[in-house]
């Protein structure tokens, strides 16, 4: 690479202004944002998005999933697309970082090598992806945009069916049009992601730089504990059949389970829905919300087996029915290890120091590796927190992590490593 | 009472074809019914009510709190009132019979003393308490009579006050109309009350008809366990601050204490509410719905201390911090003697079995006791189900209890017990 590309560097008032500006967007009062997937805020968000990028001349394009894109062409017309991007949606109460970061790191870097005239052999396009939370369906945006979402998946709705109609509906799609969403993988030179590590390990380790190595995966189940509504001061204790405390005993057993038998692994209970839910009715049904990670494919399969004969096993102790729905699956993939040393090779060109870690958090980035070479670029969390209008990182760790994806898209795009 | 007046029955038909009219409003899919006090449903149950009471002749009237009343004047026009009756409101998705039964036994009772041109030398009010169930204020209604109601009591609301507020709109009352329903007790010659029993005691021991002895105290607290909103797949277990925990904890350990220590009181957790509330985020806050109950001032005192503790050092243990407020009180409350004497005489004209047994839920009947001569009359519930679509009284039970009702009514106005 010319001294003068090495040189380059992002324009840092631009884009925190940008970030400011996307921040305002669905703001909380406590702090942080709330924009769950396909609510008027993310819709806004994604809007703002698309002007920045508008303003400055760049293509855009919202495709079937809802998927929302800026694009800068190469002078090559049948170049392969090397994509970057991230989400802009975020779980209930969330921060500003997670996800947002990695969409405005993108389009800063399209950005930067249009003003700079810089030619590539690639197509850039700097993406937001639909739903990468899971409000609905999890990742669904990068999972249509690969082609591999079938209709199955959008009957297994992690909220109502119902309320996944209403939200397509308000962001101008439908099922049909999410299903056929998919592109071509051959025309995707890769896709590299920014992202905060929502932990606390470069921050511990003292690194400005983290490159992902694999990412976990995830999967998500309903627990229904079924008992009997009864009148809570008529009914004898021991003649009660409720549903709460076998949903309460899998919650404490679970996170004792996992932390004692799957040390790496992480589990977590999200919600409980009580029915019917007064103070004075022994509680009929509790569904419980499951969620466990675990960075590889057989842990997992142990993981979900110990966890579903313990929900079995605190049914049976409280005389309650379990049904058990799966939701969603996501299988841990490791990183490309090519983008790997390009990002390294980054950090090196930027000056900045690194470190390889796991990611212990699910991202678009994993569903685009099996088909594209793939990579991810973490910057630190500041005490880790994520998910939380606490969620927060400096500035500077901002502009490095940009910096970084700038260099990275840079070697990626010499190397037409596609090609 | 003379041998005519002994011989006095119900019309079943009738008292069948109301029965079965109320029970067709807010019925429910699955069965039973769902009327929210000052839903929609209830508040048409409550017009059924008065239709039926006008289309017989009975003065109607409905007051500031929105109780629901039919009068049937004496000759004597400065004779107290004899009340009788129930609420219409139920549980969510609840049952037909509780409540209801009450109200249409306390109608059917004023129609058969009319159309036999029998005066008393009391005024009888057949009344539809607002919202017994407490999906806002327990008792609001027969706590409105008496006057015993506060501000302070419109504060703390068991569901939201907006709801609280919404549902005042809908019933065209407000706070100020509540709050000054009060009417003079000494108005009051009695006040029976008809209701299922809602356990199985009378068919266990193969009784007709139960005189209740005491009515349980109730108290209802919201305790809320607040930890730290964090990412479920980055966070480690050990560093999670997970208010689900301290809140499972709690629900198991307050279901084995009171079945251990307090082995006559009955506790419940109604309704977890979880925030953020989604799959991949350790819950921040989860609201825990408590109710408890026992049949002495001193053992709930005791039962209370046993609980908030225990909740304390639930939340310790997972260090969470825990807010507690108080919603609800309601002491235990002895029937009248004199009353569960008439209602035992009562049960000798119709010739039915009888047994004395406390109640284990709350009824309006423990807010008019200490104003005014209260008594309760108990008919069987089918394996004790209630809160319930389940819930299920067979109809010459039914008809058992309205007779009881009726003749109950007819000593208590000879004895014309309050002058």
């Amino acid at each position: 690479m010319s001294e003068q590309l090495t040189s380059l560097r992002i324009n840092r008032d631009r884009f925190r202004s940008n970030f400011k500006a996307l921040a305002l967007i669905g703001a909380a009062p406590e702090g942080g944002v709330h924009r769950p997937a396909l609510s008027e805020a993310h819709l806004k968000a994604r809007r703002l998005f698309l002007e920045l990028a508008e303003k400055v001349g760049l293509d855009t394009k919202v495709d079937g999933a809802g998927n929302h894109s800026a694009f800068l062409a190469s002078n090559v017309s049948d170049a392969p697309i090397l994509l970057m991007g991230s989400h802009l949606d975020s779980v209930p109460h969330g921060g500003r970082f997670d996800g947002s970061l990695g969409v405005l790191a993108a389009l800063e870097v399209l950005q930067v090598i249009k003003e700079n005239e810089i030619d590539l052999n690639v197509h850039l396009e700097a993406i937001d992806f639909t739903d990468e939370e899971g409000r609905f369906v999890s990742l669904m945006g990068s999972r249509a945009l690969i082609g591999e979402l079938e209709r199955n998946d959008l009957l297994n709705i992690c909220e109502s069916r119902e309320l996944f109609q209403q939200a397509l509906t308000r962001a101008q799609i439908d099922e049909s049009s999410v299903l056929s969403a998919g592109r071509d993988p051959s025309n995707l030179a890769g896709y590299l992601e920014l992202h905060i590590e929502q932990g606390t390990r470069l921050l511990d380790q003292g690194k400005d730089i983290g490159i992902v190595t694999t990412i976990v995966g995830i999967r998500s189940w309903r627990l229904r504990f079924l008992g009997r509504a009864d009148h809570a001061g008529t009914t004898p204790m021991a003649k009660r059949l409720d549903a709460a405390q076998g949903a309460a005993a899998f919650t404490l057993a679970a996170r004792e389970m996992v932390m004692k038998e799957f040390p790496d692994g992480v589990v977590n209970v999200g919600l409980m829905e009580f029915s019917p839910g007064a103070f004075n009715v022994v509680p009929e049904t509790v569904n419980v919300s499951l969620q466990f990670r675990a960075d590889q494919q057989e842990k997992m399969d142990r993981m979900e087996a110990a966890l579903l004969l313990q929900a079995a096993q605190d049914a049976d102790r409280f005389s309650l029915r379990l049904e058990t729905e799966k939701l969603e699956k996501v299988a841990p993939v490791e990183m490309n290890p090519q983008v790997q040393n390009a990002i390294a090779q980054a950090c090196q060109d930027v000056n900045l120091s690194h470190t390889m870690l796991p990611s212990g958090a699910g991202h678009d980035a994993q569903t685009l590796a099996p088909v594209c070479p793939t990579g991810m670029i973490f910057v630190p969390s500041v005490d880790g927190f994520s998910h939380s209008p606490q969620e927060f990182t400096e500035w500077d760790d901002c502009y490095n992590g940009v910096n970084t994806l700038l260099h990275s898209a840079l070697i990626l795009a010499q190397q037409k490593i596609n090609q």
